[in-house]
C-alpha cells in the first residue's frame, strides 16, 4: 500500500502516535539480558503490545550501527514483526550526491522495505530525488529539528527575509507536488513556530520528534493541529512509551502509555 | 596517533590522494565475481596496490548499507586490511540530536575505529559536538558540497551578507578552537569558490570529492593550495582509481593511476 495511504488511514482514525523503537540494551529491563537475542525480545514484545494502537513505528538507525553487522539484521528481524498496514519509518536522516543517495535508497525501500525515511536537505535537491522518486514511499525531510542546535542554522536569517527552516519548507511543498509524497519533520519543541508555519506546509505529512525528555509537549501539538483542522501528522514517542516502566510489566506498561495518549488525542480532536 | 597529525605526515611527503572505496558489485571486474567474498577480495587488492601512495581511504557506507548486514561485515574485513598510518574517513555524513549522535559516533570511532567522519552541519552544533568530542579524530564537517544542489541551500544568501556555507565555515573554524580536530568538506567541483575561500579555513583539514566524473580537475585543486601555499587537504578519488581497468590487471592499473596523482602533486608543490 501507498506509503501515505497507510498513514491517512490511521490518522483517520485519530492515531497519531509513532512508536520510536530506540532500543538500548542498557535501558532494556533486565530480565530479558537472559533472552538469546535481548533487543529483537524486547522490540517483539513492544510491537505486540503497540501494534493496535501505534500510527507509526520508527527505527533510529544509530541505536542498531552501534551493535555493527548484527544491528543490522536486528533491524530486519524487528521489521518482520510490524504488522502490514503500519508505517515504518527509517530514521536514517540520509542526504548525499546522486549515485551515493541512489544506493541509499535502495538499502531503505528495497533492502528493508520501509516504507518512509527521514532526509537531511543541506546538499540540495538532486541529493533527495533518488529517494523521492519512489512514488509509494514517504519521505520526511527535516525542517526544523527539536535540538537546541536547531537555532545554529536551521534558523538563521536570509536575504529573501525568511528563516533557512521556512525556506527549506517552501522547497519540500514545491518537491511535493511531483508524487505527493514528501513529509516535513518539524521539532514539537518548537510549537510557537509550528503555530506560525503550519499553514505554509501544505498537505505534507508532518513528523513531530521531541516531545518527552526533550521538552516537547503531545498536547500542545495535537491542539495546534486541532486548531488549524488538521490531522495529517505523527508525533514520535520513545522513551516514554518504551522504557516507562522497567519490571516484566514493561509491555503492558507500554500498552497503557499509547493508550493513554490515544485517549487524549480522541478527547482533542472530538471537541 | 592522533588521526589531524596522520594526514599531516601523509601530506608532508606531498600525499594528498584519497581512496574512494565506493565498492559496487556491478562494476568490479567479471572474473573477481567467483571469488567467496568478490568486494572484500576486490577492496584488499585496491588497498596491497595502493597502501604506499594513498593518504587516506574513505568507506562510502551507502554502498555498504545497501547489502545489509554482510555490508557491515565487509566494512569492518576491509578496515582490517588498511595500515595503521594511513587515515581512514567514514563517509556517512552523520548528524542528528545528541543521543543519537553519540550512538552514531559511538559506531564509526569504537566499534569501526574510523580515525575520521563526514558530518552534516544542518542540525547545528550539539548534533556535532558528540562527535568532536573525540580529541583524537578528525570531523570532516560539510561546507559546500560537491554536487549540482549545492546552490538549493548551501549557497543561499543570509541576511548578514554572506552565503550559507560561508557562515558554517565560520563556525567551522570556530568549533576546530577546542580540541583541532575539525575539517571541512569542499567540493572539488567549486574551484573558484575554494580559491575566495581557502584563507577563512585557517588551519582546517579540507576534503575535496567531485573530481573526475563529477567534473572537478585534480590539477586545478592542486594549483589553488599550492598558490596558497597549502598543504592539509585530501583529493578523494574514487571511480578513476578504483574502475581504471577492468581486466585481470585492474590492481596494477590503480596503482599506476595514483602514482600518477602523486606524480602531478610533486611537480605542482615543487615548482
Amino acid at each position: 500500500m501507498n506509503a501515505k495511504r497507510k498513514l491517512q488511514l490511521k490518522n483517520d482514525e485519530l492515531k497519531f502516535v509513532c512508536v520510536g523503537l530506540d532500543t538500548d540494551i542498557k535501558k532494556i529491563p533486565e530480565f530479558i539480558l537472559k533472552e538469546k537475542d535481548p533487543i529483537y525480545f524486547f522490540n517483539k514484545k513492544i510491537i505486540d503490545a503497540t501494534r493496535e494502537h501505534a500510527a507509526a513505528y520508527k527505527i533510529n538507525f544509530a541505536f542498531y550501527e552501534v551493535l555493527g553487522a548484527y544491528g543490522f539484521e536486528l533491524i530486519q528481524k524487528t521489521l518482520s514483526e510490524i504488522p502490514n498496514d503500519i508505517l515504518i519509518i527509517a530514521d536514517a536522516k540520509r542526504g548525499d550526491i546522486r549515485n551515493t543517495s541512489e544506493m541509499y535508497a535502495t538499502s531503505v525501500f528495497e533492502h528493508f522495505n520501509f516504507d518512509s525515511v527521514t532526509l537531511n536537505p543541506y546538499m540540495g535537491f538532486d541529493s533527495l530525488e533518488p529517494f523521492l522518486s519512489y512514488e509509494n514511499k514517504l519521505n520526511f525531510i527535516l525542517g526544523l529539528t527539536s535540538n537546541p542546535g536547531a537555532v545554529d542554522i536551521e534558523k538563521i536569517e536570509l536575504k529573501i527575509g525568511k528563516k533557512l527552516f521556512q525556506h527549506i519548507i517552501e522547497k519540500i511543498v514545491e518537491w511535493n507536488k511531483k508524487n505527493n509524497n514528501c513529509g516535513i519533520v518539524f521539532g514539537a519543541t518548537n510549537a510557537k513556530d509550528l503555530s506560525e508555519n503550519l499553514n505554509s506546509m501544505n498537505d505534507c505529512s508532518i513528523l513531530l520528534p521531541g516531545v518527552g525528555k526533550q521538552g516537547g509537549s503531545f498536547e500542545e501539538v495535537l491542539n495546534i493541529f486541532n486548531s488549524f483542522n488538521r490531522k495529517n501528522f505523527l508525533v514520535n514517542i520513545s522513551r516514554s512509551i518504551i522504557y516507562s516502566d522497567n519490571s516484566e510489566q514493561f509491555d503492558a506498561s507500554a500498552y497503557n502509555e499509547i493508550i493513554k495518549l490515544n485517549q487524549q488525542a480522541k478527547l482533542i480532536f472530538k471537541k
